[in-house]
């Protein structure tokens, strides 16, 4: 182990190109912190908005990136339990700011209570693909919508990680799942992974197809990253008192408010992140069925492609084009 | 009690002057109906919106209109308990079609269970300004909303009927109304009627306001019959986990989705109508709820101004002039 260790850093926002590798002194863990010796990063979509300036949380130069990574606890800060040393975990979104604690480098420094212990059957490319997209799903999901048996759930960006995770859910809770997908290119593949229905928008027509699959009724829930212009056909597709999820802004227009079908419907549309859920009490228990589906095989992280580290700025490209379907990896 | 009744139609949308009256035989309360002999009628925006092709029910002309009458029952069809006959009441908006039941008349045929007694020590003008205002108010600010001692509540378009009485349902469940108005002529009679704050949006800014009187949390509920560009500044000045109620389409222009705003503080935009509640089993508490806050004295119908049955297309131009604080009522 050498006293400097490559950090993955932007000193200006733009394309991929900006990424760069950064060799820094070996971080210590402050209080509270641990260190991590990064095994696998997995990517999100929200760390090229953060890299491109389009995010919730603003970078500050040379900023940090990167949410997710698993790998070997090698150090503990003053006031953290030292057993952690040793133990296979990974880095949980939404308990830290990217500026602080964004981990894509050869280590991570980060709270403790950011770090979460997963199933060791599971690799470090999939430990690193687990609590952004499961989190994400089960808060919307599970703990606001309260997803029943029956119920139909329309699931838009159906093939980005959080929307595999989402169509696991749905079938973990008995729910029927309508994956929304733009081209036909993904469609098998999201049957395969369990999807009850696909929706190719170039194809069909999104309501139509809805009101087919729910005989009339429409879906009680919709879980969109997208907003912008589909929500109108969206809220069209929607059970009367049904309630629509927006949990990102992947559109690059305004989304209009589609007020005369909310009032005709009673629709409720909530804007949820993951922000939420990690510091409220129901945060444990989502750790925990999270755990128990992954121990039993009911949740299968999905990986598309994995990269070397050397190759985070093709990751990254990557990701823009939207070939993926599931996660996109980077190893160490 | 000649055979023959003045009943209000429309044989076209248009202007106030559409409102016609037209020489009808007495009708027939048909099985599980009751016939009113109505003494006052209650005006509502939402009667202007379907005179004008405006609403969410689209007339069938010759078109009936209005939701709010009081009176006394003079005939019931069958299977209607004959004890109603000679009982004062009023009719409940949300319980029938305005095409099928508008209640603008001198008799008023409507559904059994769109019949509701009130305090008699209440005169017919304010029983005819009783449902409209105080249920739809209920049902977002109580039932669903679940307002509570200290929460802020920000109320637009506040001297309408239902601003009125969202005022005085925030005051008898212990929390702070921030009344919203455009201009200041309608201020000091806005806090005479028990608003907390108020906020004169021509001149002053609606979020640095509700920011102050809030210590910078913003406000818990909003409920909102505009729309349109407003929303924004209302999501704006909404708290964290904050509701926003959108119950009516006043504003003419298309109304944006606050996305980002809604993503940072996890809003909920809940599109809600009087038509959601009139159904669900929470109606007849809500109905106890009124009657008893009416009989206390704690909820007192406002009447801005009466017309006589003669004036109706003056009393509708005057609704659309927007000078009124409270309710337009017709006397008969």
């Amino acid at each position: 182990m050498s006293n400097t260790v490559k950090i993955v850093r932007f000193h200006q926002t733009g394309p991929a190109e900006v990424l760069q590798f950064d060799e820094l002194p070996l971080p210590e863990p402050g209080p509270g912190e641990i260190r991590l010796r990064v095994k696998a990063l997995g990517l999100n979509r929200a760390e090229v908005m953060f890299r491109s300036g389009q995010y919730l949380e603003t970078p500050v130069h040379p900023a940090k990136n990167g949410y997710e990574a698993s790998g070997i606890i090698e150090a503990v800060g003053s006031g953290v339990d030292s057993s952690w040393i040793g133990k296979t975990a990974s880095t949980v979104p939404g308990t830290f700011k990217l500026n602080d604690h964004g981990v894509y480098g050869e280590v991570a420094v980060v709270p403790v209570h950011g770090i979460a212990e997963y199933p060791l059957t599971l690799s470090y490319e999939q430990g690193a693909s687990i609590w952004m997209q499961y989190l994400t799903a089960y808060g919307a999901l599970v703990w606001i919508g309260h997803v029943a048996k029956n119920d139909f759930v329309v699931i838009t960006a159906a093939s980005s990680s959080v929307g595999v995770a989402a169509i696991e859910i749905v079938k973990a809770e008995g729910a029927v799942s309508i994956a929304v997908t733009r081209t036909a290119a993904k469609k098998a593949q999201l049957l395969r992974l369990g999807a009850d229905h696909v929706i190719v928008t170039d194809e069909e027509d999104l309501v139509t197809r809805v009101n087919e699959i729910t005989s009339g009724k429409g879906a009680r829930i919709v879980f969109d990253p997208i907003g912008g212009k589909i929500l109108e056909a969206l809220a069209a597709a929607t059970a009367s008192k049904g309630i629509i999820f927006e949990y990102g802004a992947l559109a690059p227009e305004p989304t209009p408010y589609p007020l005369f079908t909310a009032l005709a419907k009673y629709l409720t549309i909530r804007a949820y992140t993951l922000f939420e859920l990690t510091p409220a009490p129901e945060f444990s228990k989502a750790k925990q069925y999270i755990f128990d589906h992954l121990a039993s095989g009911a949740f299968k992280p999905l990986i598309d492609k994995t990269f070397r580290f050397a190759e985070i700025v093709e990751a990254h490209r990557y990701m823009e084009s939207n070939a993926q379907v599931g996660k996109i990896v980077v190893t160490l």
